[in-house]
């Protein structure tokens, strides 16, 4: 299909683009070390009053622009297609608050979406609205510690209907954004069928629920390297008899798998886009930092093999954009199912040669590079996260592997 | 610039790629073998009587169904797009005769964009008229053995006026295409201005030179991996006053450089289309190979590390096409100058990754791979060939990091 | 010299390296987790209680059975030769603890052997005594912020001597161990000679500065990756006209190149042997998370490309092995100078390959691979720092490279 | 077993390994570039004249002085242990025919270690001694085309006893040395049990075959990349109703695995020492090309990256050879059965890394690294059939990885 290699943005978006790189820009970039360097001492999970003040500051700017919830690709009329989303979320990427400030983070994006397609109208009225509007925050409850929950049919986390209530037992473990104290709403991947002879995919279901459920036990932060990552957060939790009305399941029982497979797509894209964002970024520090040190009598870039690490760097993030937009088109053309096979591909590539591109950025700051002074450390941990989180590269080459065998079998 | 990433072949020219992929498929392919294992035992610069009958056949059936000379990209309004041709050469990367079959073969290609670009109305009638008509072949004689003649200002083989001929003395190698005994015609890079303080760039000049020319001494083939690669050869040649007319300058007399400047970029990108092609290839033979033959109980293909491979094979594909597709966008739109550093950076990825598969297919076929039975033994040597020809990768990563550094300088 | 090639262990030394993974296994690893997890709340840089009694616990029972202060290799006839403590180092790599527990933890090791090497008795009763009896702790202050300091001559930091005092100005961070609250003594190295003109090595000292000198101020924790690594700490110093006696230089004026130079060797190459410890460990923890999870009906170390994954880890940590061991071999032959070849070679080597074996861990755990629940987290960013710590890769690399090509000059 | 770390060449070869190095040096360097550009015009398996004189003599002289037949490891007492052995094989690594003029060419080896364990008195009369007399040459016929021959079982090649013969039915091919005139026998591994019930390593036998037996027929050399690689030659070969003496099988019938088993250790790690050699000599050449060699004003040495390839390239191959002088130890000390994860590990490792190697020298030769004129070309195509031969890489990481997860299963 030719038009799967028309990865131009769209007209309409050309302005929007330079909107929200003058908004990173001009509005965002000169608050992020403030708000970085401002945390709640007393209480890491909930932003300090400063920190409020500039990201809802900021928020409250980019509504009014019109920069907002830019992510819904077909909700409302007020979304765009993954392929102009793409070109804005690599921008976004470049910045740690950025996501949050345009109303595109993680998991966040990813919930409203299964709202907006899966929801009921109270439960878009409840949730969905206020979550649109940046009010509160949310998070997706799916991997387990006990399992390799890269194999979906391993969930052993189950729900079973007791009086017009699921009843929800098990533990789940990095589940991000649960941590952050304006988070009030989960989706939670549970088994509803324990009959291991049934349908492997048609066992589990969402259901939705409240952060302030008292059979929610929060047993303590994942860290990521070393990292609480707060207020973000990677919780550790327990539902232990947790209950929730019946109505709280999503789309209905044994529709789990089916959501996340619609869920995922754009989970995985989003986070390749804004890995394509901080790979700019890290060569951008790579270059300037290699110009502007000298050792040997030359600046450090003339040096070695360092011309080399910056060609190699520019193809590299080059190749991984056209792929990620043609991921993109896929999305737009052929739907999250089709694309799939797309999709893995950029989740296998993306990430692991981004992460090369930042490490090559720090070996060229020396010891500042895994400092607090730039901010390629955390870009570093937070990259190397990202092969693991939704799927491991290993799933995902596995997925485009049988697909490219499958044609000759 | 938007339009950069819109990669989507012409609607007019989707007919043709079919039309150019059947006639590979239909009327190349059946006859590909049989080419190659009937040579001219007697001469092997000359194709045997049943070699000649299938290649003009092919080529009059080409020529008669318009598939013939697609690379000129604005001459005579025969020509495509370098996008467009991206799409065709990419297939007939796949077939070794295909190239010449369609009229679209190396060097043959470049010296017809010469001619149709600076030569006179003489030299085209000359020259580029049979050219064009597939009756005669050409050579490009560049590289010389002494020098590192990726430093163009290097080259040492002179050209000194003398009573209205050019006497032209040196060496030149690898001169390809100057075995075949059907090559009549071979432009030469010479010197015509020793003064060293002269620009470095205004000191050479290219020369029409007919094969046979009494001062032509081919001194042998240059083999590669130990093959003469005949009938095409890549000839060591020396020029001992070597007299031609005056008029055989190509543009004039010091725009040497010039010429090559604008020469190189198509048949950079030209080598890395036809590569991609090989690329896939590769990947189709490994995996038939890997599904035909079993070890331990199992096809080859489901052993060890074999699905990464295909996965990491079929992403490195998809990503050099698009790169690939970019370059030659860009040379439409911006000029084979200001699209040099997207050639380049294709140059230094594609035969580089390209190698790697063609290494994977060999690996999956153990003995057979190295092997007379199977293409992958000359597309190995080929394709590694392809890492020096038209300058080696460590010179394309080097205007690729030059261009990115300079953003920061 | 073929007696290069002799890297075994020598016989003396076979029961002492059982002791110490016995010593390891029985009495320090059990205890691990604990001290990891009791730290000081109310003061990170000093060990909680229990930690004390931890850490001293085990060293009193380590030198108790003499298994105590192995680095020396020539002091007081209690040493060992570079060779046999490679075998020990690699053993304590497995364990962050027991390096301090055998009192042979960086950078006490390197400041005790200055200290032993170029000390004055004064010296030596003051601080290497109570170093020797694991009494006190120690830093080396060298690298500084605002220069690249793999170039030794760029050290800015000055020393003047007025009225017998040496006058010390300037800013060095990376100050590893400098937070432990029993830091005591550190070694700085300083510029005294500010005459650009003069030989470029013999303008540095090191001088003894006391911790608790008022001239000495902690402007913070320099993070890795985030943490803090507390109690050791890698501050970041200013040193305000810090005075201190004249006579606390150490081996004498402008001969601080000189010094660095003989300790900087161990220093790096106990660094590798300990990272290989840390290898092994990641490549068991490998094997064993693969075997016990399961997915898509088979356990995880048996898909797609494991095995390659394991048998490349087992291939890379032997021969990063045998390196290791000639290297120190060779520091016993030929001394510190002229083994700087092979410990440039190591160094650029090791750590590179250490850090890509703990990443195939991590990615074989998951999410867990990267949090609190293992030790691959810290493993890794510890292991990624040690590329930069001591020289970064690339100028070992050139190191090697000049000594080759010098042998063809 | 701390022994197998003591690597160190025997004093008593110190002497030997220096005549080997003189010898090839002074004797064999000389004549080698006249041997190969003086074939056999007519007959292109049979050696010139002038070839038969420079090898013959050659061969006589290094005999006279003692260097001869130094692979045997325990035969007759004349032999060297597998370490000792390993420094002389590096040495003739170097040079394409100083194996053969020491009696140390591949299969004739593997041949005559056989002959020498499991050959009858008659066997050893008739074939061995000529053999190690260096008056005829030998082939190992193992490798079939229509099977994946790493997996033993797949042998179909099959040997019925008939009236106190051996009728043997089939195909090989890769068969080495068997187009090379002087070749008079073979050892031909066939199926004498066809019962697929029976215990799968006990169905195979080896047999003798002489060359002239009417039985065999040569069906054409197997190409190499192109190259028949005469007189060497690679055959193809069909046994039809081939008829041998029952007395012709070695050891007895179904023993045929396990003297493979014993066969292929020494076979592997004799190619792995040699191409040691060979990656010496491209890492000598690329250097010193690089120093001769000027673009852009500097030599090419000093471009680029190329300092970190000679570093690592260095560094690599000192891994290695520390690596393949540990296999032949563990072969010395353990038999060649335990060994085998050892010889399996540098038969993984040691080819691909020296085709690495090769191809950096490749590089900075440019065209003429590919050409003729350098011993280049052949080394990288020879070295890439390494990583098939004798097991292709796949099969030696699995089992390494196998053994090394064995250890926690």
């Amino acid at each position: 299909m030719s038009e799967l290699f028309n990865l131009q943005l769209s007209d309409e978006f050309v302005p929007t683009l330079e909107l929200v790189k003058r908004f990173i820009e001009k509005e965002i970039a000169p608050l992020e070390e403030e708000f970085h360097h401002t945390p709640n001492k007393d209480d890491i999970w909930t932003l300090s009053d400063r920190q409020s003040e500039i990201i809802e500051g900021l928020k409250a700017k980019a509504r009014e622009q019109g920069l907002w919830n830019f992510f819904l690709p077909d909700w409302n009329g007020e979304g765009v297609s993954n392929l102009d989303y793409a070109y804005l979320a690599q921008e976004m990427g470049k910045s740690f608050i950025a996501p949050e400030v345009f109303n595109c983070a993680a998991p966040d994006t990813g919930n409203m979406e299964v709202l907006a397609k899966y929801g009921s109208p109270e439960q878009q009225k409840q949730w969905l609205e206020p979550l649109l509007a940046g009010e509160i925050r949310s998070a997706y409850a799916m991997t387990e510690p006990n399992i390799a929950s890269s194999d979906a049919k391993n969930i052993s986390t189950t729900a079973v209907l007791e009086n017009g209530e699921w009843v929800i037992n098990g533990e789940k473990f990095y589940i991000s954004g649960a941590g952050d104290s304006r988070c009030a709403i989960m989706i939670v991947m549970v088994q509803t069928n324990p009959d291991p002879d049934a349908p492997m995919y048609l066992r589990q279901s969402q259901i939705l629920v409240p952060m302030d459920n008292p059979g929610v036990e929060v047993l303590g932060p994942m860290h990521v390297f070393g990292n609480p990552d707060a207020p973000h957060g990677h919780m550790h939790l327990k539902f232990d008899n947790c209950r929730v009305p019946e109505s709280n399941i999503l789309l209905g029982e044994g529709r789990g798998f089916e959501i996340s497979q619609g869920r995922l797509g754009p989970g995985r894209i989003h986070h390749c886009m804004r890995a394509l964002g901080q790979a700019e970024l890290a060569l951008e520090l790579m270059i300037k930092r290699g110009l502007s040190r000298e050792a040997f009598g030359k600046p450090l870039i003339k040096l070695g093999g360092n011309f080399d690490l910056v060609a190699n760097s520019r193809i590299e993030i080059d190749s991984c954009r056209l792929m990620v937009l043609q991921a993109a088109k896929a999305m737009d053309l052929l739907g999250n199912k089709e694309a799939r096979i797309y999709i893995s591909a950029i989740k296998a590539m993306v990430p692991k040669i981004t992460g090369e591109i930042i490490d090559r950025a720090i070996q060229m700051y020396g010891g500042t590079g895994v400092s607090q002074w730039t901010p390629l450390a955390s870009m570093y941990t937070g990259n190397r996260t990202l092969r693991l989180a939704d799927g491991p590269d290993e799933v995902h080459r596995m997925v485009v592997a049988r697909a490219e065998i499958q044609k000759y079998s």
